[in-house]
């Protein structure tokens, strides 16, 4: 059995790309990976390719899309679709072909146009009608949560708002993060009504965007770079509302399930993690999130945050790329990214972002299904050492 | 490294299942896996889910939606999507997961509920906007394909229906069958025009359905069944118009780019292959399938099903549970539910449509994307030997 390790990622600047098809920037993100990989990389060298996307626009169904914009035909591409976990998912799966030497080097790529969805297939795809019907939206169900987070917890309007203070600050520094602004929690506090207590600050922005990286096996990754990446661990769950597990609103029981796995087959415990990359579709996703990870206590996300410890210098920076919040949520390209960035970080390569010599970095990302707003969820872990 | 094996099967009737939710036939279908297995199978044995489905009716997005009919929440659900060939490409990413020792016991499930799409979103998930503004639908293509054949190599009307002919004939012996009566070369000819030169009969129907296979790692199938069949190779490729490769009309590169690769891979030649379930979504599509897996030579498809090569006493019998022309073809479980036909051929537990002490089986679907009839191909080879 061999590890699968990134060898290269390509990104691309996310944001309302009108100017640019889907396929403009699946083609851009392939690209960008190409120009990346620090030894180069032949399209030829690729034997496999997992392509995420939940079709938002109606365009990007089945392999032949990537193709379409890559060139790849020969080369088998799988695409993968779990709800705003559709990235992380799909790097899971190349991660599993490469252990099982059915492919030695493995695209994924991950793309939304998120902008071209017309039909109002983002609500239609997520929830149930039996929530539809009831005007229950993404923003009122996460608002929910928060309520009941501060009700269980103590946890303040003004520690939710730091969240996306935090995260703000950081994709200024980010070079391909969409929202490009600072605010303080006064500016949160001071921005439109969502769903109380969530204003506009406090939810990530429609984006289009696309995100490539390279997997290679333990055997192949010295032909790519001598500095690649291990990805020790990854897991996947579900969950419902149905359940009953999830009745207390505070948490996301499915993020802790695949945590489990993925710490589990990684060797690692939360205390190893050195820099994350969480999903923060809300500010309140990602303070729920520290609890789930481990980073932090149940019921001690607020204070986490609100105590600065995961600003670029606190003990464990979280969304050193400005999240979802600033960086932009394209589902299908948003998990990828997210190991991209991850990859940089402990390549050392994060430039204005970069955070203290981390070793072991986590990605996750939870998504909206059925009933249910934590309903998928998965975690891969990477690991330097 | 270890090789997958088939180790259960739960069909259901596929038809225009009105009375049944999208769950309820996923629900269905692995209720009757779970009988089928012959040493028997529990939930917590299932470690890996992968799930076909198109998503046609705009229920099936995500893990969850399996998790919700089955209640596998914290094992890991992931959907693939690959047009026509999703349910073979869930196997095949099931297959590598075993192959790499994340999953011991995989389940694939497949499942589409064609009838409920009510936004024509068939024909707008498979043709881009640049065929479907002419008018071009899926028969029309087809049709041309057809007439191409036709003209270049003397391929005749009735050796065209006398594919619709065989299916339907097996489709009557097949139990779990969607249209099930025979028809006559000259029923076929008198049937509804479509798209010349087909007609009703040569058009597989709209129909509902979900098929579950169980596969295990070559150490723990022995719990399962004392007769697993294994998974000998894969193979998936992609094609366009764009290419040129296609122009000719008569063929589809795809499904010999994945039949070369799956064969290579199971170290086999399309001569050791004792039967097949290949994708007859028009009759014309078998009969040029013949051609593309090599069972016969490049414009011999016709003279092949004419001599009765074909049939369930032939020296390749293709299609005994009758084909997409009859049995139907519910795109998610369309792939799963012929693997699951090889897997009881290969046992010899086929009943009214076993063929003759088969060896080794093939399963392939072609799938419609952007602009083209084959842009995506997917080949699994099954070998008991």
């Amino acid at each position: 059995m061999t590890d699968a390790h990134v060898v290269g990622s390509g990104m691309i600047h996310f944001g309302e790309l009108k100017e640019k098809s889907f396929d403009d920037t699946i083609e851009e993100a392939y690209l960008a990976l190409l120009d990346d990989v620090d030894d180069g990389v032949a399209p030829a060298d690729i034997d496999g390719v997992w392509y995420g996307s939940a079709d938002i626009a109606g365009e990007g169904s089945s392999g032949v899309t990537v193709a379409h914009a890559t060139g790849l035909f020969e080369t088998p591409i799988t695409r993968v679709e779990n709800a705003c976990a559709t990235g992380s998912d799909a790097v899971r799966n190349a991660r599993i072909a490469i252990e099982a030497g059915q492919a030695d080097v493995a695209m994924v790529i991950g793309a939304e146009k998120m902008t071209d969805d017309t039909g109002g297939l983002i609500a239609a795809a997520a929830l149930d009608r039996l929530w539809r019907g009831r005007g229950v939206t993404m923003p009122a169900f996460f608002g929910m949560r928060a309520t009941r987070h501060m009700d269980q917890y103590g946890t303040t309007r003004e520690q939710i708002a730091e969240v996306s203070v935090k995260n703000h600050e950081n994709g200024t520094k980010y070079p391909y993060a969409h929202q490009q602004f600072e605010c303080t929690v006064e500016d949160v506090k001071n921005s439109p009504t969502v769903s109380y207590p969530l204003n506009l600050y406090d939810c990530c922005p429609v984006t289009d965007g696309a995100c490539a990286i390279l997997l290679a096996s333990e055997e192949r990754a010295g032909e790519f770079t001598d500095d690649p990446i291990r990805i020790a661990g990854s897991g996947l769950a579900t969950d419902s509302f149905m359940r009953g597990d999830d009745l207390a609103l505070t948490n996301f029981p499915a993020t802790r399930h695949a945590a489990d796995q993925a710490y589990e087959e990684a060797g690692i415990g939360a205390d190893d993690v050195d820099v994350a990359e969480v999903h923060d579709c809300f500010s309140i996703t990602e303070l729920v999130t520290y609890e789930d990870l481990g980073f932090c206590g149940q019921g001690e996300g607020g204070q986490l945050v609100a105590d600065g410890e995961t600003r670029l210098d606190g003990s464990i920076p979280v969304n050193p790329s400005g999240g979802l919040l600033s960086k932009g949520h394209p589902i299908g390209a948003t998990g990828v990214a997210q190991v991209a960035e991850i990859y940089e970080q402990l390549r050392g390569e994060a430039g204005d972002v970069q955070v203290d010599d981390p070793e072991v970095g986590v990605q996750h990302n939870i998504g909206i299904g059925r009933n249910a707003t934590g309903a998928v969820s998965c975690v891969n872990v990477l690991d330097r050492r």
